[in-house]
């Protein structure tokens, strides 16, 4: 089964809408078991960043979840670094195949004091679970295992055929995720794709992603002297890699916010009036980006709403900046090396490769030759557009209609999730972003949050996606999903 | 005791040139011995910066040792955070009375695997001595000690009166000895004092000490939003405190290396044409300096040598930039803020208070006011000069003669001893700065050394010193020790 098939709405459906409700019966009726297990599941500290036994850990623990509710070969795939999660109920084959991804790593927790209970001890506070990855992604990667559950529970099958990829290193870029799928293109064919790594904007506006930017993780780093020299001693007479590197990230922005790398924008698409007016009557104002930013005022290219900043056009954030052999408050020491971490967010139709070399060259340029400068490419990820009248993201709309009772509107994302585009070139197959989360979760900060409510309609809307799909793309009220 | 005296020259001599022959056989025949002792010392991770506990037990060391050696009313005390060992051998009442003063606190040792052996298993390799503090101070302290117990060994008795204070704080700046000089002024009354920790230009050109530079530590931290934030979604949006550290750090100097705080020269003194030839012939030339730091080219201000800018001219220097809540490399935020650590360098006149008033008006000028801004004096010393003409540095030059049998130059370090204007402030006495230390020490950086000659001549030398004090500060071949 090389070549992947259309989506089988034809197909004779094996659930019909008492299967759904008996699967909402149980969803509903194990809530406060399904909180248990996804505590269980946030306590492994699986930052894919640190070290490779808590990783590991906890895809053993999926792994031995996903046996135990009734998923079929499931297996625990080594790569170079951190495991993928394989696992499927596969057996109707006149049915449609969704593949399912999500990923169980999750970013470093930071200082732990900016948290006000541990990161990696799971607590219920108000309406709200707290932990690292309980939105990203672990809390929402539930959403699927546990719909999925509760069609095996309930009536022994799913409505149509599900394989499931759920990997450890989407939070240092998916590096082996490409050769994974090029290598079982196979056994991943699928018709479809369907990932909840994404946000709402409010509890009461559902929202389908349609749009991620790509990102290009570039490490910078100047070097002076041989080693770290004394301050004292030397302050003043040489140069300083520190002030070098501040000077560089200085002049990569001019004082409107736009990028001034010279090309930069060349291959960045201007999206059309109407699109950009049906992003201005659905999307966040600036005012509510600036609330979740916890930021007073914007900032950025002017001619854009801060949506739009964030969605339409790239950036580039300096994410951390170290220096030297010591990065000890006290050494009073000039260092022979400054490193940044930068952050570029790509759209269509920029190229990272493109981008990566004009960087190179602006670098350069503003260099003094009393330092050498050296650019390593750390990751690269597409943009990723998703037509909004594929049948599969139609159903997804229906599904969100019935599980949070509201019409969902089409949200553009400044996030990236690298599996989109690769599933696109890779496996030829769209993406449905179903995303839960919301904007003030705190995603790669402290404290980050899952909303309950939001974690039960997630996995109603999961159930009915199931079984909108599997009856077939029809509208019970007669009304199209577009916008 | 309240009124220190002036240096007793004319007092009787207790030990005479027998007593000093005798203490320099005992130093050479216990070299094996000085050494192991020493490695003993430097195993002790003693860093100021970092925890209590092996700071205190070194001190607790060190202070049994001093007993053992014979010194009398030793002891170890307490100050607000790191402890100071006393000790003396001052019961010759018409004697001299010289304090002696050391570090036993060192620098954090930053990454271990930028060393060739471990900072803390100290090792000889060739003529060397390697581990964190072998110069930078530990080493050098015990000439000192070594030079005490050579003649209490020999002898039973020190030619003049001797009081120690080692600290434990300096490599932090000092925050709790001026209080303890304060509060201690009767108990420290002395004629002048003697520091070991500056450097001589190579191992046949011993050099005394003329010039510290005073230093200003200085926290700048820039904040923005509330929490730190994805970059992706928030990306091109929101004003990122990395970037406007880095703008603001850009702009602390101009093109050519100067400081561009506007009044940051002003008080700053001129030296003599007469004085700057001196410097020419006697200091390190550029290349020399170059070669020190591992660095192809120099910077800084022009119309001055290295040497200069080095010494004669004020510097700023940042040392490090942390952010966020986050510091590992992996994390995909734009931080709440940034924070970064700047070391200036004050000559004469400059005030602390008048460079960290101007510091800060410049910052608040050039910040946008999308982010906040917070300046903290992390630590503040003044800079010293001392005559050259002094009877103390007179005997000093002598002693080098005799130890190095070279006569010594007059250098200007760059580096700074707090203590040496305290000394001047609080107890109204000089210091003669013998310092033996070399350029490529590798103070504060990593494989930091001791060159084991130095260590040996430098205990020697300070015998003569004590000695040549104690004796008459006779010209033994008719000439005076100036320059």
């Amino acid at each position: 089964m090389d070549k992947v098939t259309g989506i089988q709405f034809e197909s004779l459906a094996t659930i019909g809408p008492t299967g759904i409700s008996r699967a909402l019966s149980y969803a509903h009726e194990n809530r406060a078991a399904f909180i248990r297990e996804l505590m269980d599941f946030i306590r492994f500290p699986s930052v894919s960043a640190g070290n490779y036994g808590a990783v590991s850990k906890c895809a053993e623990w999926l792994a031995r979840h996903l046996n135990h509710i009734g998923m079929e070969r499931v297996s625990v795939i080594p790569t170079k670094r951190h495991p993928i999660v394989y696992a499927e109920k596969a057996n109707s084959p006149g049915q449609a195949t969704v593949l399912f991804y999500g990923h169980y790593d999750v970013q470093p927790a930071g200082r732990h004091d900016a948290w006000q209970t541990p990161p990696f001890e799971p607590v219920v506070r108000g309406d709200s679970l707290y932990g690292r990855g309980a939105s990203d992604d672990k809390g929402q990667l539930f959403t699927h295992v546990k719909a999925i559950e509760s069609f095996l529970r309930s009536s022994g099958k799913l409505p149509v055929n599900v394989k499931c990829i759920f990997e450890g290193e989407e939070e240092i870029g998916s590096p082996n995720l490409g050769q994974f799928l090029l290598n079982n293109r196979a056994l991943l064919a699928s018709d479809m794709a369907l990932i909840s790594d994404t946000s709402m904007p409010t509890p009461d506006k559902p929202a389908i992603t349609c749009s991620l930017r790509g990102a290009l993780g570039i490490d910078l780093e100047v070097s002076g002297p041989a080693h770290d020299i004394h301050s004292g001693i030397f302050g003043g007479a040489v140069r300083n890699p520190l002030h070098v590197l501040c000077g560089i990230i200085a002049c990569l922005h001019d004082k409107t916010g736009r990028v001034a790398i010279p090309g930069f924008y060349d291959s960045v698409i201007e999206w059309s009036r109407q699109a950009r007016d049906y992003m201005a009557k659905t999307g966040p104002s600036d005012e509510t980006i600036l609330k979740n930013a916890g930021a007073r005022t914007g900032w950025g290219e002017e001619g854009y709403t801060l949506y739009e900043r964030s969605t339409l056009r790239p950036s580039l954030s300096v994410t951390a900046i170290t220096s030297g052999t010591d990065t000890a408050r006290g050494a009073n020491a000039i260092p022979a090396s400054a490193h940044a971490n930068l952050d570029i967010r790509l759209v269509p139709n920029q190229r990272s490769d493109e981008i990566g070399r004009i960087f190179h060259n602006y670098v350069h340029a503003v260099t003094p030759r009393s330092v050498r400068t050296a650019i390593r490419i750390r990751t690269a990820a597409k943009p990723a557009v998703t037509s909004v009248s594929h049948p599969g993201v139609q159903a997804a709309g229906k599904a969100y209609r019935l599980g949070f009772g509201k019409r969902p509107v089409f949200l553009l994302s400044g996030g990236t999730i690298p599996v989109v585009s690769m599933f696109k070139d890779m496996l030829g197959i769209e993406t449905a972003l179903m995303g839960f989360a919301l904007p003030d979760d705190g995603k790669h900060g402290p404290n980050e949050k899952l909303y309950l409510p939001n974690f039960f309609k997630g996995i109603d809307t999961i159930i009915h996606f199931l079984g909108t799909l599997a009856i077939h793309n029809r509208n019970d009220d007669g009304r199209r999903d577009d916008h």
